[in-house]
């Protein structure tokens, strides 16, 4: 039987989010009901709402940073029962067959993955999929994770996003005692980034493009901080860093940073979803075989390790927690720039429609 | 004793080049003197002996692709003997302290490795390095490597320069059974890349611009020809590489390259060693984790391995034996595009000056 729950939606491109009644789907033998406790607030959702990814349809509800506890769960169901503490990423399903999936990778979906919002629903019992500024959510067992109770709910909403954006090519590029990591840009996935690159041993050298942050970086656990448009400090950390992530949201001059990268270095594109327009020296990169390369969210077993990582270390995101009508001031701010923690939704303050 | 030689040098960047007597550095203890055969022409000659790098210091000699017999060792060498065939490609010499050295990549040695031409000599007993076109060269025995008997010594030449840099990144990704190279352009590198490719058992496709070459790409023994400008077999081809080493001498639209590969396939730039102007695309690098990397000819321990490779399983490059005068039309064609085989210079041709 399809539900509907009260949620915060964007009605048009211009429009300050509203409250609204969506449907949810009917739960299905292998689909776990949430109560959503807590919804961060990602760069990705104000893109969306304002379409400036084109693409959008309306309404939509953003949110893909999801934490609650279970409500119900259908007869097939194993992995998760009524009351668990449980979290919901950037997606709610996927083909399940291709090698990306198989492989546990399903953020690489060959055939696309269904996200958490904005994307048509595969179900057969809803026509699209409503992100988690609601009251609950309905979503197939495989697509959720457990959230560990020693995580703060709050604090571990932005894990699910931002966290694991950040930890995937940390593991896939092999982190570990030894390493060492530029993160460039440092607002909310910068600062986690910070914060997994020290858990997992690594030697971190926060990258920004003014010193306004410095004191920020150094407290989120960065060993150094090196500001790029400091040309003899760039050079006297030339070739120094295995990897460096950059969560630079647009494009930007990757000459600099390259020059940082020891041989095989590499350089992982997260925020700049875009043309690079700043030509890239093919010299540069067959000179010291550096590899430039992207990474976009993570996988469902990802996401669970890096709640457990978290738990386990002690780790959460800095955040600030809003009600409801906060929403629309929250996007104004961060759309004005990243301020270095992220905005989370208490949905116990949703009121009905 | 300081030794001299005739060899074909450029005097200036638009003369032709012409004989004269070099100088050649006195034998020392750890030195090689080779009395030379073979030198391949690679296209890096043309760019240094033209001035089109910069960087040329005149007298100028090529030639990095040198197979010859020992004439003359020095007190300490235990690697080569009299009268064994050996070979020397793009370097001379490199710091072997630094991690790349240390770890066999002379090549990317971080204080810069000694090139075998219009390099400073760092022996001490001779101002300029001179390269192959010439009747002899002394060098150091760490970077003479054997040429197995079995090998044609004028096709094997070509293997020193083309052959390792195509060997390099095909060992460096890992290719073997199973997995699926793409081969852009197809001229003195891209036939040995297909070569050296089937041998370690890929799958190969040649890419290029026009069908013009599918012919020949099919007797070197690629399974495929795709035509980069064939938008449906372009389609139908998306997702299919693991890796593509790209020899597009020049800046271009890595785009429609960049669409066949898998999810962590790789895009190494072997060519356009100059600012890529077409802008790439972060989310694409992001969508599939692409990387786009480069590799610069390869280290010596590789160089060794390619020659025994290539003896292993029969694999030489195509190509035409000249005399020393016909060295400068052959740069006028090779200058004019790129013929799918290598001109390789018979030394027995040179008359004293």
């Amino acid at each position: 039987m399809t539900t509907t729950t009260t949620a915060w939606a964007a009605a048009d491109a211009t429009s300050p989010l509203e409250p609204i009644e969506i449907p949810r789907r009917e739960l299905g033998p292998l689909d776990v009901a949430i109560d959503i406790e807590f919804c961060g607030i990602c760069h990705s959702d104000i893109h969306t709402a304002r379409n400036e990814w084109h693409g959008t349809s309306y309404p939509v509800v953003p949110g893909h940073e999801i934490v609650g506890r279970v409500s119900a769960t259908g007869s097939e169901v194993t992995r998760h029962a009524v009351g668990d503490r449980v979290g919901v990423g950037c997606m709610v399903d996927s083909c399940g067959e291709c090698e990306s999936c198989v492989d546990g990778e399903q953020n690489y979906c060959q055939r696309g993955a269904v996200m958490t919002y904005n994307s048509r629903d595969r179900s057969g019992t809803a026509a699209r999929t409503y992100g988690g500024y609601s009251g609950s959510i309905v979503v197939t067992e495989g697509f959720v994770v457990s959230v560990p109770e020693g995580l703060d709910a709050a604090a571990a909403a932005p894990i699910l996003c931002a966290g694991v954006t950040m930890y995937s090519p940390l593991k896939h590029h092999k982190v570990g005692p030894g390493s060492t990591v530029g993160i460039a840009g440092f607002g909310g996935l910068g600062s986690m980034g910070v914060k997994l690159a020290k858990a997992l041993g690594a030697e971190v050298t926060v990258i920004t493009r003014s010193d306004k942050k410095s004191a920020e970086a150094l407290k989120a656990g960065a060993d150094h901080v090196l500001v790029i448009s400091d040309a003899e400090a760039v050079r006297g950390a030339g070739r120094s860093l295995d990897l460096i992530l950059s969560t630079i949201p647009s494009t930007h001059d990757l000459g600099p940073y390259l020059g940082l990268l020891k041989r095989d270095g590499a350089y992982v594109v997260l925020g700049a979803i875009e043309p690079l327009t700043t030509p890239i020296h093919g010299g540069m990169l067959a000179g010291r075989r550096i590899n430039v390369t992207g990474s976009m969210i993570g996988g469902i077993p990802e996401t669970q390790d890096v709640l457990d990582f978290c738990a386990e270390h002690g780790i959460a995101s800095d955040v600030q927690v809003i009600g409801v009508d906060g929403i629309n001031d929250a996007y104004d701010q961060l759309a004005g720039g990243d301020p270095g923690y992220r905005f989370v939704i208490d949905m116990s303050t949703l009121q009905p429609v």
